[in-house]
């Protein structure tokens, strides 16, 4: 299976993150909205993720928590700008751990011969705050969920 | 009086706008979030603009009309993400004549000495998107901007 590919270039406060998935664009486009769906792929595996919040349309709010093994909790949440679709989803991203720092995410999914390209560009605030992202172990979680939405998206094929 | 600062770095998809007014920061933050006082200085003075709405609290939407002499309409809309407040508003941005390219803007105001410096950072989801800004002509619109709210600045602590 492809890897993902997680770009963030010195002095540019901004993180690209690709990978494929072998599985039809609109099958990724529904495991990124249904929230029955995210909480079975967001995250590392050693978390649970609990949806508060998922209204997929122009202005609607999206909030999540992670808990980890001990029971601490970290909490997202963001807005969406423009009506969500496979080909843009843009949003806000704030991890409430560190308050007042926000992201503008940027999520693309291209299919090609059934496979779908998806591409998250994050634009950061500053290139500390970028930094700061990537410090904070987000590599581990990024990895992980994409191997967990590879395997969800197989299983959703295979049923 | 200062002129206004703006930073467009090859290759890095931000632009940050500074400027110091005569004016403390509670008053520049009015002129920033009250319809009634954006109208009076927002955009080139050449073009009218016309609020449609301006929800200044978490979630909330703004959008803005700008027309020049010519009747063209020019919109503009966004979110803002958190409650805005003079120490920080984020807030997204589109431009309705170019669909689907959003910026994130983070507007902070730091009074020293009864004056305001007010500062923008817009990030872009490109370096394509931001160059395409910088050529559009908003530097003229910044410019004349700032001067108008310079004077209205001016006006409202006179009175």
């Amino acid at each position: 299976m492809p890897k993902t590919q997680i770009t963030a270039e010195p002095g540019i406060p901004q993180i690209i993150i690709e990978r494929e998935f072998d599985a039809p664009r609109d099958l990724v486009f529904r495991a990124y909205t249904d929230p029955e769906l995210i909480v079975r792929w967001l995250g590392p595996r050693e978390l649970t993720t609990r949806i508060e919040e998922y209204d997929v349309r122009d202005g609607g709010r999206w909030r999540y928590v992670a808990t980890d093994p001990d029971g601490n909790e970290y909490g997202f949440h963001g807005l969406f700008h423009g009506t969500p679709s496979p080909d843009a989803t843009v949003q806000t991203f704030e991890f409430e751990g560190v308050p007042g720092h926000v992201a503008l995410e940027t999520l693309t999914l291209v299919e090609r011969d059934g496979r779908t390209l998806v591409r998250t560009v994050s634009s950061f605030q500053s290139v500390e705050d970028r930094d700061g992202m990537v410090e904070s172990g987000m590599e581990h979680g990024v990895l992980d969920s994409d191997e967990r939405l590879g395997e969800l998206l197989a299983t959703m094929q295979a049923g």
